[in-house]
């Protein structure tokens, strides 16, 4: 069968892969300062930002993205209290990240502040805790804020970007890391979304590499599901900056939150890595 | 975009979403008794094919699939020595069990032979083991087949089937798992593919109701990441009949093959349930 123009696709060219929704309407279209940006009403699936023509989010799935971009990392610091989200513009990580009481204080920075201000009429489920006061949401270059952050100030950098092409490219560089780098404290842990296990082993491989150029001790990936994204398997990337990931097992089995995918089992159970990426990535070797 | 007759899309309807390939070639396609069987050139999955216009199996990711459909469940059983597998007409899971020194025989009665007479053709590196002295490929009703197969006398059964809608729709009813359950050994095992974790969820309820309807006494759910089929997500389960599942660890640690996606660390991480699945289905609670 072909797809016709009832079914939002988005394919992806280096796999000769594509994923589909079934649309039911086209709520909104616009072309930010930055980027084009369309919601659709999905069959299924709830709402679906896209961006880019690139699938973002959606109502039904996102759990599975925004609690694995949050609580592995949080659970996997000694005490996880200031906190940076570099993109995330539609608020999911940002509200995953105020679940957890050692949280003091979490700067979000998205470039496009129309992501947002669409994420609050469509995924206002997201939004819930914008207003919390440990919260700051910034609208401006992420970047040049991280150059000029003040050095060991931070527990936790999150780059929740788009891809490695077109306005999130500049966040998958050396520059941005080593300011990321010097932005964490000692202990401190940076995680960036880093695409498929199955497609992107290249990317895997080049960001691990990255990671130990600017000096960072250690790295840890956590993959899960996560259906709207290509191949539907998806992973975050960590990177420590004294090489150690302390999972606080205790605390995340009595974790005073709600979760619909994320649990302890689940946190250890997301870094056994498949045969054929212990030998593509060997960095990632579990002690 | 919309999808092109250069694609093969498959539509899981209830799911309002799709998966598709980019073709360079269709390259067979035949009504068998029983059903209609494509085959594809792919423009990065080498080739596909496809029965009833469901995707079944690709050259590029049927590891996942195959390996999941048997080492976890081989290295959960004492002493896997007689082994049937109902399906599997690919004989990509036949091989997979004859990897393992225990394995003393294994039947694999598929109903369609032209699937393996295609799957000779078109997938020869599935083939390879069909051969093996231990190995009986056999063409005729796998159901009728395990009413009258010697009780007690199996260890293992997997069924390595189609959908539970068409020709494999009698190998998801209560009828059909208590000959499985005669058939097999006190310590025996039974296996089956259990579709998507997130979109089946009603069917792996109704799974484990029916295997304990007819007296298995634990059920257990090992998932894993199968980017061709809906969700990219996918699962197999368990049903042991005393009520064990003994992870032969060290065996798994040390098994004298090659494997792609599973070893030990992914056998353990691959039964952890997502909070949701833990409270859909609380008979899989893990001990």
């Amino acid at each position: 069968m072909s797809l016709d123009q009832t079914w939002f696709s988005e394919s992806y060219a280096p796999s000769g892969s594509a994923f589909s929704l079934k649309i039911t309407d086209k709520i909104h279209s616009e072309k930010s300062e930055f980027q084009t940006i369309d919601i659709y009403q999905t069959e299924t699936f709830g709402k679906l930002m896209v961006i880019d023509d690139c699938t973002m989010v959606s109502t039904r799935d996102n759990f599975f993205y925004h609690e694995m971009m949050t609580h592995p990392l949080l659970f996997s610091h000694k005490n996880p209290e200031n906190i940076l989200i570099i993109g995330g513009g539609d608020c999911g990580t940002l509200q995953q990240t105020l679940k957890h009481p050692t949280t003091q204080s979490v700067t979000q920075i998205d470039i496009d502040e129309r992501v947002t201000e669409l994420a609050k009429i469509h995924f206002p489920e997201l939004c819930t805790e914008n207003n919390d006061p440990r919260a700051t949401i910034l609208f401006e270059d992420g970047i040049n804020w991280v150059r000029k952050a003040e050095k060991n100030s931070l527990d936790i950098i999150i780059v929740d970007s788009t891809e490695p092409e077109g306005p999130g490219e500049v966040l998958f560089t050396d520059e941005f890391y080593s300011y990321c780098f010097n932005a964490l404290k000692d202990d401190g842990i940076l995680a960036i979304q880093s695409e498929s296990p199955f497609y992107h082993v290249d990317l895997l491989k080049t960001l691990c590499n990255r990671f130990e150029n600017v000096g960072f001790n250690a790295t840890r990936l956590h993959h899960y599901p996560q259906p709207i994204y290509p191949s539907g398997w998806w992973s975050t990337l960590l990177a420590s900056k004294n090489g150690e990931f302390h999972f606080r097992k205790q605390d995340a089995k009595q974790k005073p939150f709600e979760t619909n995918y994320y649990n302890a089992n689940i946190h250890e159970s997301s870094k056994a890595l498949p045969e054929y990426l212990l030998k593509a990535l060997p960095q990632l070797k579990q002690k």
